[in-house]
């Protein structure tokens, strides 16, 4: 945790907040419950700052807090990704908060096991908790959208356009050539199929809104180590 | 597993082999034990080719093999990491062999817990278990070297500045400008740090090596996102 994050229900003034929860408890673990203690802290959707243990008892603190600073910048893409199994999911989840992506989309593919889709972390307060965690590592506020879209059609033909229009639309194959389209900075919808990629009838739908099929080489790579490979080319160099 | 890796004691005949372990199983439980099935196949340390199921029954199965492939290139980099803990090691191990690094050292720094050099993992086999991992998921032969280094400053005075001897020697470092000396396949020293990075003194001797800190922005990065990110840069473009 190298940022705590507040939510409004926090606050019992406007410069002071109280904790109880998790976090209360992360900094009873970790010895940092001390009085005038300066703590790195941020509101949720918000800006940056620091907190002072004001005071604390067994079961909560009071935090002094001064904002004076806006979280890092997003990265311009908008992810889609295979759904992953769930056991990956939340590590991919995290992974993908804490290098700034803002607008995550879940989608359908051929190779996505159904069964995925029946996960309890796919309900809205588990992939919250995912994402905190994302934020409390790379000490960001603004929560990333998660959408989740079990059917890969309509979801293409439908709504897609819009989504990657005035972007560079790209999806990870392997067979394709390699990455020079992945460019710093630049908005870019990024596709990444499940393991095993996608079929030859998804990359198609794909083509025909506008996807080029970039690879990180003739390796197969898990998600978990594909997502930061690929979103780290879209890094200011 | 995206190849299966065959070892000398496997092979019953020049281009005949037999499996009975780990390897088997797996082609039982995930229905390809039919005979006349292809199957991608390589030699540790060796070349690609494919595989085709002869007979089979409920222990073991034979494989005829063709070889006609070399593996992917290397990536030309030696990774300096600073130990992880024991069950992060285990994911970053995988993914850094995914990614076509073969020289590994895992080193000490003042926030690497001296527990980790305890676990049992770092033992040669337990090592070895997931660097074949991380070839089987890449389509790999060539079984990365992991160099264990308990003390920080002996390796760094006496055994770097061989190493890192032509190439680009860089660090990832919180504080550091940006990545530009991160360049596609340009031989590279790469070293990364624990959770809350090389300490000040840690940093001076690298820089007294010839390092140059690099930094992937202001997001604080767990390793295990942080390692890909930044290899992906060497990656050709």
């Amino acid at each position: 945790m190298n940022l705590i994050l507040l939510e409004e229900n926090d606050f019992s003034a406007p410069q002071r907040v109280t904790l109880r929860d998790r976090r209360f408890q992360h900094l009873l673990a970790t010895g940092q419950l001390q009085t005038g203690k300066p703590l790195k802290i941020g509101i949720i959707n918000g800006r940056i700052g620091s907190g002072t243990i004001i005071v604390f008892d067994e079961q909560s603190l009071d935090l002094e807090i001064e904002l004076h600073q806006a979280p890092p910048p997003p990265l311009p893409v908008t992810l889609l990704l295979a759904l992953p199994r769930p056991k990956m999911l939340k590590r991919v989840l995290q992974g993908v908060t804490s290098l700034g992506v803002k607008q995550i989309y879940l989608i359908n593919s051929y190779r996505v096991e159904k069964s995925f889709w029946g996960s309890p972390l796919l309900q809205t307060e588990k992939l919250r908790e995912q994402l905190l965690l994302g934020l409390e590592q790379a000490r960001d506020t603004i929560l990333p959208q998660v959408h989740l879209r079990k059917r890969f059609k309509p979801f293409v033909e439908d709504e897609l356009p819009g989504l990657c229009k005035g972007t560079t639309a790209l999806v990870a194959h392997p067979t394709a050539d390699r990455l020079g389209a992945l460019q710093p900075n630049r908005p870019t919808t990024l596709a990444i199929g499940p393991e095993g990629g996608f079929i030859p009838y998804e990359i198609n739908k794909l083509a025909e809104c506008g996807f080029t099929a970039i690879s990180l080489g003739e390796r197969i790579l898990r998600v978990e180590t594909a997502v930061p490979a690929l979103l780290s080319r879209l890094l200011p160099g």
